[in-house]
């Protein structure tokens, strides 16, 4: 199979290493804007060769769109321009509609495929790539009005090929949800690094106090700024409920924590229903 | 050295665990209401013997109270009350103040020193215990007006047998410190539990847009609630200005998200705010 890959990233190079060991004969060709990860991924044979320009005239089976969202429409509509009628192009973003909306318009929008690899490391860039954030992970697949079964069907097989689970899914259900079990804790991790930093006198020494609870929930706060910008204002409308649903459930614990003494039987309910949900997961 | 354990859970299970390896020639007993993790920890040679009633007397060097923190100054009492001279007493509770203002005026409270090791899991209760939770992790002594520099390095010992790092604290800064670090994160990782059930649609499968950042900080919500709904009582005014500090913080930006278009430029330097900071542990 013959692949291309434009933005070789965490998410990017992830994919080519993981096809590269997936299908020996393959032929891997990437672009991006930092031209030492490309030459640094030759050398190392993730790659087989350059993209020289985002424009250039791609002969390819599937081209793999693994840039910020918010600047992923452009190069979608790009790529469907400049490579074959045969080529099938997939993107990685991680909200789907405006994605969607964005490229549904453009006369091959039937060869394009929304989907959403739900992989991720604290790392970012190409030197925290790895097959194995992808390994035994979920993709979700997006399918849009122009896609015919036939495009899915070679989408679902591309994926499996990176040993991920595929999901098919309707695409507002899915930043419905991604809302809440993506963008949701990422803004999470990150306002509770921020937090720790406002609340405790500047001249406290906190590491011996951090523990692995908190590294756990402030790992994801190292997340690139420039994917995670573009993940916030192309889901916002959803995100905003999210943040919405979150602060109601911490302002009633706030009214709780706040009377005296506090209502430990709310309080109990409150602890009890988070594991016995979380049980069933 | 002997010792006696009040409370064979996850945390004193692992001290078991942890002191059995560091000294073979050591005596241990525990005490436990339920009977069946006593007799597993025996035959399993976690401990050499059973403590019938709390309020036994018994012969030991260190006597541990390892049991949810509300419950254990009654519980620290009755063991300055029933234990030799020479018998020092610690804790495990993750809330310091109370604690020690509830065993101060005790005219043996000398022998009390007040530790924490910033140690837990997912799991809990003795089945989930295990010394590698404390190896590495750090401990928070907080000594108090009545401990003399002797009893204080005891308990260093003690805590350095158990593979653990010591750092000795003031109680207030204690308190403050891990309501950031330790009772706001266990917070958030079960409200994001409880967000993401009350948000999404009831018929809708989330197990596909689960991934290993949403799980990672979903984790320590299925900490024991008995546990938390103490350490939440006992710290409820530290834990209300962490709430109000990360509860400040999502308003933000959800001003920003809700703005049409997004204020890129703030949403930017509030993750870049967050990189930078986590940079810095």
């Amino acid at each position: 199979v013959r692949i291309a890959v434009f933005g070789l990233g965490l998410l990017g190079g992830s994919v080519c290493k993981a096809l590269r060991t997936a299908d020996g004969n393959g032929h891997i060709s990437a672009y991006d804007i930092d031209r030492s990860s490309l030459e640094d991924a030759r050398r190392n044979g993730v790659i087989d060769d350059i993209i020289e320009t985002q424009e250039a005239v791609i002969h390819c089976d599937v081209a793999v769109i693994a840039l910020p969202v918010k600047s992923s429409i452009s190069a979608i509509r790009a790529v469907l321009d400049s490579t074959d009628d045969s080529a099938m192009v997939v993107d990685l973003g991680s909200v789907k509609t405006g994605v969607i909306n964005g490229v549904i318009d453009h006369r091959n929008s039937s060869r394009f495929v929304p989907c959403h690899p739900m992989a991720g490391s604290e790392r970012s860039g190409f030197a925290g790539s790895s097959p194995d954030i992808l390994s035994g992970a979920n993709v979700i697949i997006t399918p849009h009005i122009k896609n015919t079964p036939d495009i899915i069907s070679r989408a679902v097989k591309f994926w499996e090929m990176t040993g991920m689970k595929v999901t098919i899914a309707d695409c507002t259900d899915h930043d419905v949800a991604v809302a809440y079990t993506s963008h949701l804790p990422h803004l999470l991790s990150a306002a509770l690094v921020c937090a720790e930093k406002k609340g405790l006198p500047s001249d406290m020494s906190n590491e011996p106090f951090r523990g692995r609870g908190f590294r756990d929930m402030t790992r994801l706060a190292s997340g690139s700024p420039a994917v995670w910008e573009d993940i916030c204002e192309m889901n916002a409308a959803q995100i905003v409920k999210a943040i919405d649903t979150m602060t109601g459930i911490l302002c009633d614990l706030r009214r709780e924590l706040a009377e005296n003494p506090v209502d430990g039987k709310a309080l109990r309910e409150f602890l009890e229903e988070a594991v016995r949900l979380k049980k069933e997961y």
